[in-house]
């Protein structure tokens, strides 16, 4: 199985300026092509640090985003031209092609974007349709394979998609790697691995296959994956993909109340396709997540079929005025609790004219906790035409950190802790904590 | 100025499975506490690569987050022990602890949290108070200090701000790097640098700190930030504070009508200040970015007393229903279409009871464009009471990937594209393409 590495390029990384989604986007991708993806590096806009970092590769393949701008801290092109030991070279077809995006926009091209067709000689030129940066492909030295694409999102996915993948699978030997992931919600790693680690061991006895089979967990609270991947064991056995749905049941039964799914979709794929299934139309009301339920479920291509849209009902005036919430009920009971809750579901139906609706209020933070109701209590409520269920949620109101800056945990929390384990069928009511 | 390095442990990181956001927060400490960070690590749940990677260690510090699990592929303490060349022994208070935490859910510890206390010899034991996995800081044989942490962010982010963070102001000299932060909007990264260059060019002969400013572009489509950092030049000089703030006159004049601000506040923080400042309440009205503006707005802690709240008017009747938007707006000119974004402004004002609200409706894609309104086209209003402003954004529609996913793209580009340089004092409408 050849090995990747990741190779991200800029100051920007290393400072906590930018968030490095690049990294996740090619490991994803290289591990769905087939490749052991070994290490990631990031290393800063500095000709010798980037020259080393290149020159040090060694494994098969080298993924490198980032520093093919026309600023003065783009310096990637040279960089692997050093650590190849080839010269610049300016690619005519490449300024063309950078001179024409300009001239679509229908402005002149600077004279510092010339830069971006400079490229080590003899590499294999990437076309960018997108932006002005080309991204190349290379032979290094020592044998890796090295491509290279802009550290734009957006320019680098498609280049890796469209010019690198291809060349990627004619040069490569690519093994198929069967992976399955199993889904959960509400209970914690250590709980789940205390029902996993026996399942998979008495497995590993089975084959030689099963014995090399990988189980990585990943906790991304209130959720844990796990996930199964057949790895190569002695002499090159790999489980099978039936080998691996051969845990289906063992974990079904074992996991019972908390895994929601198997596969690859996530939980807002899967809430949209439930109630496309079944033929319901879905709103939210929100009001401690803001709208980022909301936003994660219509981040979904095609959510408009089921999702109607929603109301962020922050002032109570808003829960009040378009949610119909009343007013006795936000003086006797606080906005976050029951009864409001319910309203403000039973609400959004009404006022979405949706099939469904769920509605969200809670403590956010950091301030306007109170011993009753601490940060982190959550109240969820979900409708439809007949019944209205309830559930409150205690997310671990101890740990918020002390950053003005809430983070992730409204969405990560509060939007998916209760979803898909709630079936309202009756008007019952629950709490919980995680 | 001492010398940082990340190293972040898990499969998840380089399989796409997880974003690293862990090394942007942990980046940004170190930075401002007075390190450079020079390089990022990412390594797999495996023995030898961890150990090779701590053993590999050249900076004064080098801060760890990952592996402190109780799983079996929880190996960070195992693989420092060996890489320190010191035993593993349990933690007592450690062990204690972590009963505790399950004590505290009411809960039996299961055995396999044990594994969580046992530690490198002599280490400096880092208290977790929010998880069950203990931190450790130890010094490595060739001199770097080492501190790890949890994968958790929730846990890692406490631990490094409450005990890690103390310990290095104490072991470290930290010099003090003034930086400056310029927030561009509108304006691509090639004309601002066009700009930008000279104006640098010029100071740097003014003063040996100036000279060795280190310019920063982030480029955060359809925003660019240009970040002046104060390092060491020769002799160990260094830009004060006001050399950078020297740059705020030039720039100003240079950047004038992308600049939307100077300082580390991001776009949404400074639309919240904004409208406080003003005495104005803030609603949303959102087609394509689903709830992302809002969950923005409403992620910045003290979000409440500014922001009123928003509706997601994803289905046309919710347009209709609830923000008043006119059949016949839709049916002559289209969801997407100025009348629609300004009878969705003025509605949100009175459905929300908002002093100001703005309205974003566009053809997200992948689906859904036509030659007269491509993919990426996008109308915003802003409403106020007397007046309503429309100006029509085309979002690069070329570039979108093909991915099922639709990304980041609604909330960075749609959400934020107009806001700061809207005025709404006229009922103006204007056109333009980034």
């Amino acid at each position: 199985m050849p090995t990747a590495q990741i190779l991200t390029i800029g100051d920007e990384l290393l400072s906590g300026d930018t968030v490095n989604t690049n990294l996740a986007y090619l490991g994803e991708r290289c591990r769905r092509l087939g490749f052991e993806v070994v290490r990631a590096l990031s290393v800063r806009d500095r000709i010798p640090e980037i020259v080393a970092a290149v020159a040090d590769v060694s494994v098969d393949l080298c993924l490198v985003s980032g520093g093919l701008g026309p600023t003065s801290d783009d310096l990637t092109a040279e960089a692997v031209a050093l650590a190849a030991g080839v010269p610049l070279v300016r690619d005519a077809a490449s300024e063309a092609a950078i001179a024409a995006v300009f001239a679509g926009f229908g402005r002149p091209m600077p004279d510092i974007n010339r830069k971006q067709a400079d490229l080590p000689a003899g590499c294999d030129v990437l076309p960018n349709p997108v932006g002005t940066a080309p991204g190349f492909a290379a032979s290094l030295p020592r044998g890796s394979y090295v491509a290279c694409m802009p550290g734009v999102p957006r320019e680098m996915k498609k280049m890796m998609v469209e010019q690198i993948e291809p060349r990627l699978r004619r040069r490569f030997a690519l093994p198929d790697i069967p992976r399955r992931v199993y889904r959960l919600i509400g209970r914690g790693e250590s709980a789940v691995a205390v029902e996993v680690e026996p399942i998979l061991a008495a497995a590993r006895a089975r084959s030689p296959g099963l014995a090399a089979v990988y189980l990585h967990y990943r906790a991304a609270t209130p959720q844990v994956l796990l996930i199964l991947e057949a790895l190569a064991g002695e002499g090159g056995a790999r489980a099978t993909e039936e080998e691996l749905r051969s845990f289906d049941a063992p974990l079904q039964a074992a996991l019972r109340g908390s895994l929601y799914g198997i596969g690859e979709a996530e939980l807002e794929v899967r809430v949209l396709a439930a109630c496309r299934r079944a033929g319901l139309t879905l709103a939210t009301a929100e009001s401690c997540t803001g709208g980022q339920v909301a936003g994660r479920l219509t981040a979904v291509a095609g959510a408009s079929d089921v999702f109607a849209g929603g109301v962020v009902a922050y002032a109570n005036s808003v829960k009040t005025g378009i949610l119909g919430v009343r007013e006795d009920s936000l003086a006797a009971h606080g906005a976050v609790s029951e009864p409001v809750a319910r309203e403000m579901a039973e609400g959004a139906r009404r006022a979405l004219g949706a099939d469904l609706a769920v509605a969200i209020t809670g403590v956010a933070g950091p301030g306007g906790g109170t011993p009753e109701k601490p940060v982190g209590t959550v109240d969820f409520a979900v409708a439809d035409a007949e019944t209205c269920t309830h559930k409150r949620v205690q997310c671990g109101a101890t740990g918020r950190s002390s950053s003005t800056r809430r983070g992730s945990w409204p969405s990560s929390w509060c939007g998916t802790a209760w979803w898909p384990a709630a079936s309202p069928t009756s008007r019952r009511s629950t709490t919980e904590s995680f």
